[in-house]
């Protein structure tokens, strides 16, 4: 009669130190991973903090920074690559590209001095250090990238995602991908020694492109096909297929020209937003509950906190993390002043969390063999921090800006 | 500005040689399984076939078999893992448990005549073809487990699932799985040549007492803890989040036991059958459709026709797939005969399928190093035609009789 109510902590050491490949079985991987993050998220909200942090904090508490008991794999990592992409698929799916195009110009601003100012602080603080050219070049570019993702969940939580400011901070975000790629681009190939100017500008060419083209054209385009193709279709939710193969092509196309995949599905979203049904959004929703926390736990479980055992290195990470976070929120508040002195404040701590962005790039130092450990170490740190740090205050920069979507509010606080 | 309009079979080739890890990027392969799957399951609906049937050949048609675009790798195949155990637990949400256990007795004999005949057929044919004792008697174990899975999706789909001959091949479905524990336990300790009668009777009961456990007594308990603890919690879509704790604990529990984890998918659904609200079925909806297309591709995927390029192991594959069949349908229709013809004949081709499971079986024979490659081929072609030929058998088997639930049709068929 033990079976059903055997506690899982008994079980638990036993099966989790069992030998087989991954380590954890499907099931259970599933359930450490989301049931750790949405309990550390309950705790959160209880404690009046962001139920996201949490999330984040559940990756380092069952991840190798504490517990150990899952690490990163392939197939978590597939996991949280697919939830970053629907929670910008979702968030696409809420925004409409004319209100996006029309903050335009004050997204290029913020997104160019929220670049410009990182990446030269971070490259002038490692040169101040000791570290190499190359190093310094890397941090500086790592220091670029903005991860949407974070500040798109709590916007979305709080029914935030239509303000001014939530259309500035994703315009500049989708601009500051791409310009990151270009940085990264540069950066690269100096760092190889070769600069293909020719290679980089088609590079440029093609990404810009590519962005310009979906998110101007895309939702017209979508809303004059899509009936046509639905009313010839006989399969059971014909429509949340058509939106899915949309979600899966643009991301694909976006990674292959070199922005990021999630870009694609941002723009997929948005190219959706005006003739998907209830239907697609209730079933895209689902999808997105289920896979965020994996996002979440995923960075928490990328942190390796014995990196920052040495006093120098834990001081450099304090000093790029205080770096990474002035220079965001003073470049990117710069650049939004002209809307405001509150929506400059919320534009520039929305555009803090840097996230998997930064890692990626730190990897790519790392496998160029031109990156040493303990700087990785360093930039995974600022990754990570920052997205811990910037949702309470986030929280706090809206505060008193009454929700601008009582009913999206609805569709994502009810149960 | 041919960016956008770059036609993909133009880019294709390219990519899908590219030497990286895996093959294909994480969008692409999920856009290539996703896609192909649903394209086809349209084609077949057109053709007034079941859509199911479809979405397994993409698998055949994009996998090793014939293009060679995809190959079975550990994330798909999660991800296919993932999609049988959310399709159960869509098909458990829809089922009372008490009218499971209202036609137990029946399913009881469906399921222990759908047992016995295949596996001593199996047996039988592999000891005259001249096989040795032990791939006859793991032949006859891979028989057994019918794959609940493609039956539950086409009654679902045609909304059937309330009606009493789904209830009977439900509820075999589990006891059958049960009962295939069992068997592969007893013939893995004879192939090893000890036999530990404490053990199996240990793993029986642990077993039984858990599956019987959780369907009894599962619905009832959720239904007085659930409302209690939901009205405590905070976040966001609690309701759902606790869903997925259940599911995942339930299905990893069953899995320890020795079960299979869609069994333990299954129950979880059932024991929320009477709690869980509109908003948690539209969300698991939304994943079990994301996912499903994954589960159906990925048996498709695992078929490799140049074994069967010997003329005598294409004709064992017959004789078996055809002893497969009339096995399970003669067995399982007897078991049910009770109910009157016509449902005997819709459980009889109701547990036909034998999918994922049987090749489970083949491949513990392949590991443990007592199965031939050509036999092991011989499996995959029972397991796999098998579910292609019972679908459209289903549908014809069920043509005349009214849909159970008109609404349930609605949420299935309704973009």
């Amino acid at each position: 009669m033990h079976v059903t109510s055997a506690p899982a902590p008994v079980f638990f050491p036993a099966v989790l130190m069992a030998p087989a490949g991954e380590g954890l079985s499907l099931p259970l991987a599933m359930l450490v991973v989301f049931g750790s993050a949405k309990l550390l998220a309950e705790l959160f909200e209880r404690l009046r903090q962001p139920g996201i942090v949490g999330e984040i904090l559940a990756g380092m508490l069952i991840g190798p920074a504490v517990l150990g008991w899952i690490r990163p794999n392939q197939f978590l990592g597939s996991l949280a690559e697919l939830g970053v992409m629907f929670l910008l698929f979702r968030v696409g799916l809420e925004v409409k590209s004319s209100e996006l195009m029309g903050v335009g110009r004050t997204a290029l601003l913020v997104a160019v001095l929220g670049v410009a100012l990182p990446f030269v602080l971070g490259w002038g603080i490692l040169l101040a250090w000791g570290e190499s050219q190359v190093e310094a070049i890397f941090v500086g570019t790592a220091m670029v990238a903005t991860s949407v993702g974070i500040t798109a969940q709590v916007l979305a939580a709080k029914g935030y995602l239509s303000s001014q400011s939530a259309k500035i901070i994703l315009a500049a975000a989708v601009i500051d991908d791409v310009l990151g790629l270009l940085v990264l681009a540069v950066v690269s190939s100096v760092a190889r020694g070769q600069v293909n100017l020719l290679a980089l500008g088609s590079t440029a060419l093609l990404a810009i492109g590519f962005t310009f083209i979906v998110a101007k054209w895309g939702t017209p385009t979508v809303r004059r096909v899509a009936p046509r193709v639905q009313e010839r279709l006989r399969g059971r939710e014909a429509q949340f297929a058509m939106a899915m193969c949309l979600l899966f092509a643009l991301s694909w196309l976006a990674a292959y020209l070199g922005v990021a995949a999630i870009v694609g599905a941002f723009l997929a979203g948005m190219a959706l937003s005006e003739s998907a049904g209830r239907r697609v959004q209730d079933l895209s929703h689902g999808v997105t509950e289920l896979l965020v926390p994996f996002f979440l736990a995923g960075i928490g479980l990328h942190l390796d906190i014995r990196a920052l055992a040495q006093p120098s290195v834990l001081l450099l990470s304090l000093v790029i993390l205080v770096a990474a976070m002035l220079s965001k929120f003073v470049g990117c508040g710069l650049g939004a002043l002209g809307m405001g002195r509150g929506d400059a404040v919320r534009v520039g701590v929305g555009m803090v969390p840097r996230g998997e962005v930064g890692m990626v790039v730190a990897q790519i130092g790392l496998g160029m063999g031109v990156m040493g450990a303990h700087v990785y170490g360093v930039v995974v740190f600022m990754a990570v921090a920052t997205t811990l740090v910037a949702p309470p205050l986030l929280v706090m920069a809206y505060r008193g800006l009454p929700p601008a979507e009582p009913l999206e509010e609805e569709v994502f606080h009810l149960g």
